[in-house]
């Protein structure tokens, strides 16, 4: 275990930011890191460089005749804003408690680094793997993965596999196994408000000019009603229904009092007529991620400022479609537009939303897994987050996904202070050699 | 006029921004160099320091029985953000197309050193002044001056006076000289809206928490209807009606079309019922001057963030209260936050609107000064912009107060590229001379 953790942190160590163009070098850096040893444990492994960030690619060698796994996982990372709210540096992990303090502990490097370092065990343990591996390690899943499917089209014979997995989801509770096979899809887009050339002087001009804060608070407030319910035309016209048997099965589930806990509100909100749970899995969102307008130090400074802007991100579910939500979207706020100032919408990343059968052939392979290194029936969930990338694998390898999430409620992902606790990367090495081998089978 | 020009550069080159605590000593740097000056030119000038900024008060060698003026004016500027959009530095004076381009050079150091200069020279030519001068020159105004009120209560029989003048409102245009005898008041606060501890990942936690954002969006726009019209239940209660001589008198002033021109807009928005320059001078407003929540950075970040925060201001008429208009505005707020946040209000600095009578004896003879030195008859005006300390003045020491404004439409006060242009400078020198002569008739 000694040398997994120590590899762990090297890895955090890298700050991998995705989103910042500053980072670029260190984002490289990470995947040579990586490479180097995929390469030092006996996989052929490449760089491949993409219009932006590159995405690393390892396979075993070849055993023909039995099935390949190929294990995706990306080692790109979130932003660490606030920075002041660390406890210590996003970027020099830290152990306390049982837990490792680093951005990307959970989010992805803890979890494709318990599945990289079973593998390596297993091969010093057996010397060869029960089936066929291929690592693909991408640095692009916090923008939206925008060169993958290329990339994926590109080499789909090089990436032929049986069935892909992943550890890039969530457990419901410490040691409950949890088997993800649904996930939503995202949709964002930025909404930008024009009004006067200038910041102008609020008092001169405050009475006849439109104010692009107020504007763009109005176009907000706009899309949801008071039951939480999303106005835009359109919006829900191909969701799909929740099934019966999940809304039976997700009561069983830690749910309100526990986001309740994890959260710290004062009361929950949601779409009247849905669970918690519903809500977060099951039904699609639209979040103001970021509003921004005038004057944002200390004190008061009294403009009317030239433009405000929102980022927007839609969660999507079965079977809702990235593009016509965002033209949706467009035509909600083009109309509501008023005419004492410009809107701009600027479309940004997307992905479907995805769901596979979980009494799948591999899907019950899996769960045996699960079963097997937690010693617990696994819990079957759909997920809230997106992870773009699976549907375009299942479109374009023609692979389904299994799901098999290491994150815990309190990992705060995103957020600062992100961990993961050794005991969960120690269980993610260990379900990683199950699962090679219940695959095989 | 070369060293009342170098002068003005010297004071305009201080980054004296009041409401930075960054830049206290150049505050007080600035201070001291309008002391020395006006101890140089023979008037005893002292500093007076208040529990934040000084105040520099001057007083010209007493003449028993003739009447006394108090010149009002501030030092302290506003800040200069977003810094890229000037052309050249703020502090580093640049003249340009006989124009003096600075942070302050319009507001209002460019205009208080004109009275300055223009007591100079009639002691330079006269060796005495027509009648008693006191110099009464603030660092915090552009903070709500919130010291100067007890200042003036504790200096309130070394300040006697028989009637204050004060260049810090607008000129209607190029050429037209401008009597403003009405100023809105202003009531500032903050409201912030708290959601979980944390930022959350939002399409983990979407769905069943309340985005601060979305929350605070829908009080923003609930403030105001479709017609402009402010909701907030005994808005209106105290507001005089406009004269309808004022109504008259200002459709022959640059209106619509000049306020389009000068702020770019794509078309005017306000009040209904009410024009231009009635929505901008007689009618209170409610803006947001700054708005905030979540990620601000480049590309996407997908949280749900822990707060969000709305910088209001309203600008008051006669005879509305900041105080009464603070309540009022607080208990809007509360009666609309949902349970799923928490609603705070941080109310910030305040003032009353002024409004003094136009055909007054001094008000008559500062008229005659502004034709005299501009050959052309006075437009009589209300100004949308505040000057809380004038309705101080009026209170403790017992004054009416001169507003003889000399900023032009398009001097870019509190924003990027502010300017003063040097004709303007020039006629206020001469300005100054003409009314000590008048107001000592």
């Amino acid at each position: 275990m000694n040398s997994a953790l120590e590899d762990l942190l090297a890895v955090l160590r890298f700050p991998s930011i995705s989103t910042s163009s500053e980072n670029a070098a260190d984002v490289r850096n990470c995947a040579e890191w990586i490479a180097a040893k995929l390469t030092g444990m006996g996989l052929s492994a490449a760089i491949h460089q993409t219009v932006k960030h590159p995405v690393v690619v390892a396979k075993s060698k070849p055993q023909p005749g039995k099935p390949t796994v190929l294990i995706y996982g990306h080692y790109d990372v979130q932003p660490v804003d606030p920075l002041d709210q660390w406890q210590t540096p996003p970027f020099q992990p830290d152990i306390r408690d049982g837990r490792i303090f680093a951005r990307g502990a959970t989010d992805n490097k803890g979890q494709f680094m318990s599945h990289l370092c079973g593998v390596e065990q297993t091969l010093a343990e057996h010397g060869e793997l029960p089936l066929n591996v291929i690592f693909l390690i991408e640095g692009e899943e916090e923008i939206g993965s925008p060169n993958l499917a290329p990339f994926l089209r590109e080499h789909r014979s090089e990436l032929a596999c049986d069935i892909i997995a992943i550890s890039d989801t969530g457990m419901v509770a410490p040691g409950v196994p949890t088997f993800t096979y649904g996930l939503r899809g995202i949709a964002c887009l930025e909404v930008h408000v024009h009004g006067p050339t200038i910041d102008l002087h609020s008092g001169i001009f405050g009475g006849s000019v439109g104010n692009p804060n107020t504007m763009l608070a109005k176009l907000v407030a706009a899309v949801h009603d008071a039951h939480g319910r999303i106005q835009i035309p359109g919006f829900y016209n191909a969701v799909r229904d929740v099934h019966e048997w999940e809304k039976e099965a997700w009561t069983k589930l830690p749910g309100e009092a526990e986001t309740l806990r994890l959260t710290g509100v004062p009361a929950l909100w949601g779409e009247a007529g849905y669970s918690d749970l519903e809500c977060r899995w099951a039904r699609p969102t639209a979040e103001v991620n970021g509003i921004g307008g005038g004057y944002q130090g200390e004190g008061s400074k009294t403009v009317i400022p030239r433009s405000a802007f929102a980022k927007f991100s839609f969660r999507l579910v079965p079977d809702q479609d990235p593009d016509d939500i965002i033209k949706n979207v467009q035509t909600f706020f083009a109309k509501m537009a008023p005419d004492c100032v410009r809107v701009e919408i600027k479309p940004g990343h997307s992905g479907p939303p995805y769901s596979m059968d979980p009494h799948s052939v591999y899907g019950k392979a899996a769960q045996r897994a699960l079963r097997a290194t937690f010693d617990r029936e696994p819990a079957l969930i759909r997920e809230g987050g997106s992870i773009p990338i699976v549907q375009s694998f299942n479109d374009i390898l023609g692979s389904d996904t299994l799901l098999l999430g290491l994150a815990l409620p309190d990992c705060q992902m995103h957020a600062p202070n992100e961990n993961f606790t050794i005991s969960n990367y120690e269980a993610g090495i260990r379900l990683n050699r199950r699962l090679l081998q219940e695959l095989a089978m």
